[in-house]
């Protein structure tokens, strides 16, 4: 079973919005067995729009649309699905009804012509009814094909993934099973890494695919199949799994959540642990903080963090002595470890982590060369540090800093 | 002049990376004068590579690929482009030294013949170095259309888009000048906003497009156009932004900078009053931090921030006061304005934004329903709070906040 994503709007092609929606829309359809064979950015235009939609009818099995459904006049998507089934547009009673209940609990202005013409959808249409905004997602078939039409804002086209259009495929659909498990490692290159595994990989069965995924100093090496016997499946990518792992041992520092990232890995450590975190940075300027709250269960393990951007704020909101400041600079194994401990006082957690560097472009208060960060992990029983230098590109220092400072305290939290 | 971008790998097709090559290429392209038609991502699979590519040459005049140039055996994109155009791959030495170097300069174990092998090329490209990692760029011409591969790595990919493509095609062609123009209008949705410009926007002339992108409380207009005279696409565009301004006066904050973000917009204005920011988030997490220190300059004006995330560290680290969590609980005015002040202070800022709420999914130290957020802002010589609710889901509360966090102080800093 194959799909199409097509994401519509002129704001993906100058650049002036990433396409997340594809990835979300993609790793769902993965979870119930559908596999995505493209993903197609396209403007805001008819005849593109309707290219897309012939194109991908042939490539595909279920078409997801995202994207044009908004009431002004740049959304084009409705109409030109109508066109594409030769279908014209008739209102529904039942969006009508839900576009008038968000309108008096949220809006509570005049409820405009344009606003009720949402409520306007193809005569061969199934509605999915969208609760969250006034753009009902839509589902028509041809064949055994299926179109499904949702909005762009990533919520609202989350909510109907999940709710509307999930339950509908699997109902529709035999679908495989497909499997992803995905090994992080650290401290090997692509190729290192490759030339170590090589031999295992060559005798790997052919419906199992291997992938390597280099990013800012972690590897991921991803193993993938699908299938219709779930058992069998798991069984044999186990069994690839204990091949593989004595070759890396020291390398491995665990698999990747199903929800994709080191950071569950260690709050559900942590939460089984029933310890707490505290995090002080400077350079990452509030990323790793960042990185665990936005993930729900965060206040079960995360005590707080500080970004002591300025050197006056390291010494006065984390008391980290003048002394080692003047000694040893802000850029130091020294301040760093001072960062974390006191920050473990400060906010009585049982881990802390530190981060300080010069990120960029400039030097700061620091003659320390651009792209050098200490990382410091501190416990209730010891504090230790290291120096790295990330090169000298300013996002790229950030985000290698917080996935070294993440593999770091991965570590130390699965050390025995 | 019409560029399609095509970003190769399995990872984007399963949703295990989001693509954001494909919007720095497009922007990028966009600023000289070259119209993205279409972005699409393909699998690491022969056929379907050169199917795209045969596409993309019906369709555009300069193709850009990325992804699928690492040494494993999973990234095809060289062989595949080779077989495009009838050609064989041959050892390139400078490629070869540029491998060398960058393993003694980072590696320093031995080089393997994989990443040696990274030095082959197809004999017709013209090698565009990568002084960044050992996948080279590859340009090659068939006709007058163009065909560029770039390793998928962002950064090693973002360095050979400025440094070597951008040139080379303002070189090759004469391309037409584009305009984009953004303005933030907060506090009006988006059918409020297109009735409140209707008129203005069915006068508009018709090489000028104008499109609506609503994003979590804020509303983007964007007019855009291209041509090749600048100077009167600029004044044209002017005169249109000075017809529509007075029908929006109240709700317009300012336009996106050509970088692109309200968080822009704010640095450049403290920067240039010589103020400084400090920010105390709960709910937010570190997310309101992060989006200032991402940018560069940020130590000019950003002082440091606190994330409070448990009740403890409000009162322990922010010195809030037990009486005020008693009496009004952690979600709440007094609580934010607090937070905001002692910021304030701790920080020594000019300026303290604060956020306490509950992001949900559960309640958490406070009664208060999932969704609620209040946000402060203090001056040296007020402070004042306003109350929210986001509505229930995580991801979606927490981005609310930040934007409304930021549209506040927006409007604080531009006060008179």
């Amino acid at each position: 079973m194959l799909a199409e994503i097509i994401t519509i709007g002129d704001e993906l092609l100058i650049g002036q919005v990433i396409d997340t929606n594809s990835a979300f829309v993609a790793k769902q359809l993965n979870k119930i067995g559908v596999s995505v064979y493209q993903i197609t950015s396209v403007q805001d235009n008819k005849a593109h729009i309707l290219k897309a939609l012939n194109e991908a009818e042939d490539n595909a099995d279920i078409i997801i649309l995202t994207g044009g459904l908004g009431p002004t006049k740049d959304d084009i998507t409705k109409r030109t699905i109508a066109e594409y089934f030769n279908d014209t547009l008739v209102k529904d009673e039942s969006v009508l009804n839900n576009i008038e209940t968000i309108w008096k609990q949220h809006v509570r202005t005049e409820l405009l012509q344009v606003n009720k013409d949402q409520a306007l959808v193809p005569s061969k249409a199934t509605v999915l009814m969208n609760k969250l905004g006034t753009a009902p997602g839509m589902w028509m078939e041809k064949g055994n094909k299926v179109f499904i039409s949702l909005p762009g804002v990533p919520y609202e086209m989350q909510a109907l993934i999940e709710y509307k259009v999930l339950p509908k495929l699997k109902d529709k659909y035999h679908c495989p099973y497909i499997l992803h498990k995905t090994l992080l490692v650290y401290g090997l290159g692509e190729s290192a890494l490759a030339a170590r595994v090589e031999a295992w990989e060559d005798a790997l069965p052919n419906h199992i695919k291997l992938a390597y995924l280099p990013n800012l100093g972690k590897m991921r090496l991803r193993l993938s199949t699908k299938g219709f016997d779930e058992h069998l499946l798991k069984k044999e990518v186990q069994e690839q799994i204990d091949k593989v792992l004595p070759l890396i041992k020291d390398e491995f520092a665990g698999f990747e959540d199903e929800e994709g990232s080191v950071e569950i890995v260690i709050a559900k450590q942590l939460t089984k642990l029933g310890k707490t975190l505290a995090i002080a940075e400077s350079c990452t300027g509030g990323t790793v903080a960042e990185r665990f709250t936005i993930n729900s269960g965060a206040s079960l393990y995360f005590k707080g963090g500080i970004v002591t951007y300025s050197t006056a704020s390291k010494m006065n909101v984390l008391k980290v002595s003048k002394t080692d400041i003047d000694t040893y600079s802000v850029v130091s194994s020294q301040v760093a470890e001072s960062m974390a401990q006191n920050a473990l006082k400060l906010f009585q957690s049982d881990f802390a982590i530190a981060t300080t560097g010069n990120a960029g472009p400039k030097k700061g208060d620091s003659d320390a060369e651009v792209g050098t960060v200490f990382i410091a992990i501190a416990t209730k029983k010891e504090v230790y540090s290291q120096e790295f230098n990330f090169g000298n590109s300013r996002v790229k220092v950030i985000n290698k800093a917080v996935n070294k400072a993440l593999e770091m305290f991965l570590k130390e939290i699965f050390k025995n």
